[in-house]
C-alpha cells in the first residue's frame, strides 16, 4: 500500500511501540496496514520524529514564537527566576504544554556568561603543561567551591544531639549516603529523583580530596579501592534498583567541573547525560583502572602512568585554563615528536 | 518585574540569540524587560525548551497523534519507503511541519530488528576473550560486508578508458577522496553534505584492512601514519572548511560497526554524532596514540599494548558477540584480580 496521505496513515493499526527516544524526540511503532493485494494486513513500521522549532532568523527568532503562543501558565516564581509552561495553539491546549519557558530577570553578567553558547576547542595537556599550568590553576581555586563536599564528608553529629543539625548545612544530608567507606562515599546525584532506575545517576566522591584532585593523582595503589567501590556499587544498585552487572556506566571527567576526585555512575542506557559522556571529556572507569594496572609493568624508576600521559579534552572559551592551554598549543607548532612520553 | 503571564513575556525586547541547541531543542535569548522601579529596562534571559511529544501510554501512543494531525504531505515515496511531513494543528500550517513521519511497508524482520530499541550492556573483553571469542567472530564476518571499502580503495581506472567505470561500482566514486596516501584514504562520510562545516564528518580508512581490523591491531609503528594523517587532515580541513586546530574531534569505535580500521573525524562542536562519541564505545584518537607510545617503554618481551589491555564497551542484545561475552562475564564471578594485565 502507498502511504502517502493522512487517510492512508490513519489505516495503521498499532501493535507495539518498539522504540522511544527522548533525546532524538522519536517514537517508532510496529503495526499493520491493509494490503492492496490480499486479505491479510501487512506489517509496517512508522517512525515519528518531532521537528525542532525553527529558529533560523536571528532577528525574530524568539519574538515569532511569542506571537504564536496562545496560553502560558506559571510553574514557578522565585526571586529572579520564573518558569512558565506554554501552549502554541488552542487546539493543543488540552494536551501537555508544547514549551517550557525559563526567565531570569534581572540577569547578571555571570548568568549571561553561563547561558551563552561556548564553542569547544580540543586541547592537549602534556605532563609538563599539567605541572606548569593546570596544577597551579587547580591550587588557585578557592576551597569554597567544594565546601559542599567537605560538609558532606564530615562525620554526622552524634545521634544524641539531633538539634545541632542544621537542615540546610549540607546539600546532601548524611542520611542520603548510599555507601560510606574510609576511602569514598556514594550518594545520588542531585539531578536524579532516586526512583526512576532508567535515569539512575549516582556520584562516588573520594574522601581524600586533598590528595586526589583529578585522575592525574590516581596511582596503582588506588586500583584496590576503585575496584572495591565498583563491586559495592554493583551490590547496592542491584539490591535497590534491580540493575545487574553491565547495566551501569561509570566514568570520570577530565577536566572535571570541580577538583575533588569523583566518579559518575549512570544507567548504561541513560541518554540524557550524553554530552558529559563524550570522548574528550569522559574516561570510562574501566579504562582508567586498566591504565593504572599498567604501572606495575613499567620500569620502577618511572613516573606513575597518570603523570606520563598527555590528555586531550574539549574546553570552552570561558574556562579558566583555555587561554593558557591554547597558548601552549599554538606556540608548539606542528605535530608532536615520536617517540614520546611527552616528558 | 514578575514574568508570570503571557502579557509579561511579550514585553521582552530581543537583543541576541545567545544559544541554540538542536539536540536539547532549546533556544536562549538575551534581551530586556521593562523595570518596575526605574525608567531603564532590565536585562533578562529567556530560555525556551520544546517539550517532547507525550508518548506515555503505550496503548494509544501513536494513534492519539494521528488523531491530532491536521495535514500531511508526501516528501518521498520510494518502493516500500515513504516519508511525510505533518502538521499538528491548523494554526501552525503556515510554519514548518511539526512532525516528520517515516513509514516502511511491508516491513521485514530485518527492518523490525533494526528499528527496535536495544538495551545496551557494558561488557569487558580481556586479551584472552579477544583471542578466543572476538577474533574468530571477526574472521567469520563475510567479506561482502566491507565490499564497499575494497571498491573504494582499488586504484581508479586509467583516464584513457572512462567507459569501463560503472557509476554504481562504489558508494564513493574515487574523485570524492580528499586524501589518498599509501597507508590510508580520507573521504566525506555519506551522512554529511560536504558543505556545512558545522556538521563536518569525514572518515579515514586504513588501506591495510587485512592487517588493521580494529584498534587491537594497532602497534607502535602505526603512530607514524596516524600522526601524519592527523596533520594532513588538519591542513585539508583548514583549507576547505576553515576549521583550525582543535576544532575537529577524531575517534575510533570499539566494537566498530565493520572490521576494517577507520577513524571518525567530526567538527569538535558537532552534536548530532553524540551517541557515537560515548565512552564505552569511542576512543579519542589522541588517547589511542598515547597508549601506542607507551609500547616503547614496556619491556621488549611484552605483547603490544593493544593486546595487553582489557576493553569495556556497550553492546546491544542483537550484536553477534553479545551472548558469548555475557557468558564469560557471568561465568567469571566477582571482581577481577590485581595486579593484572589480564593475561
Amino acid at each position: 500500500m502507498e502511504i502517502t496521505t493522512l487517510d492512508a496513515l490513519k489505516t495503521f493499526r498499532l501493535e507495539s511501540v518498539i522504540n522511544q527516544d527522548a533525546i532524538t524526540r522519536t517514537i517508532t511503532l510496529l503495526g499493520t496496514f491493509p494490503s492492496t493485494s490480499s486479505e491479510r494486513r501487512e506489517q509496517g513500521i512508522v517512525r515519528i520524529e518531532q521537528r525542532p522549532l525553527r529558529f533560523d532568523d536571528e532577528d525574530d527568532a524568539g519574538m515569532e514564537i511569542f506571537e504564536r503562543i496562545r496560553k502560558a501558565e506559571t510553574v514557578l516564581a522565585n526571586d529572579i527566576y520564573f518558569t512558565l509552561e506554554a501552549w502554541l495553539s488552542d487546539s493543543d491546549s488540552n494536551s501537555a504544554a508544547n514549551l517550557m519557558i525559563s526567565v531570569i530577570c534581572p540577569a547578571t553578567d555571570v548568568h549571561i556568561r553561563k547561558y551563552t553558547a561556548q564553542p569547544l576547542r580540543l586541547l592537549t595537556e602534556s605532563p609538563s603543561t599539567y605541572t606548569s599550568i593546570t596544577l597551579p590553576y587547580i591550587l588557585s581555586v578557592p576551597p569554597s567551591r567544594t565546601q559542599w563536599i567537605t560538609a558532606l564528608l564530615s562525620p554526622p553529629p552524634p545521634p544524641s544531639s539531633p538539634h545541632t543539625t542544621s537542615p540546610t548545612a549540607a546539600s546532601h544530608p548524611p542520611e542520603e549516603l548510599l555507601i560510606s567507606k574510609p576511602e569514598y562515599v556514594v550518594l545520588p546525584d542531585m539531578k536524579w529523583d532516586t526512583h526512576n532506575a532508567d535515569e539512575l545517576y549516582l556520584l562516588c566522591i573520594a574522601r581524600d580530596g586533598g590528595r586526589l584532585r583529578t585522575l592525574r593523582d590516581l596511582k596503582y595503589k588506588d586500583v584496590k579501592w576503585l575496584e572495591e567501590m565498583r563491586a559495592e556499587v554493583g551490590r547496592v544498585v542491584k539490591g535497590r534498583w534491580g540493575l545487574g552487572r553491565g547495566e551501569v556506566r561509570m566514568y570520570v571527567h577530565y577536566q572535571p567541573s570541580y577538583y575533588h576526585f569523583h566518579v559518575h555512575i549512570v544507567n548504561a542506557n541513560h541518554a540524557s547525560g550524553h554530552m558529559g559522556m563524550r570522548v574528550g571529556q569522559a574516561h570510562l572507569l574501566e579504562d582508567v583502572i586498566e591504565l593504572l594496572k599498567l604501572d606495575a609493568h613499567l620500569p620502577p624508576t618511572s613516573d606513575p602512568i597518570m603523570h606520563r600521559l598527555s590528555f586531550t579534552f574539549g574546553l570552552g572559551r570561558e574556562h579558566g585554563l583555555f587561554d593558557a592551554l591554547v597558548g601552549v598549543q599554538e606556540g608548539e607548532g606542528g605535530s608532536t615528536q615520536m617517540p614520546g612520553c611527552n616528558e
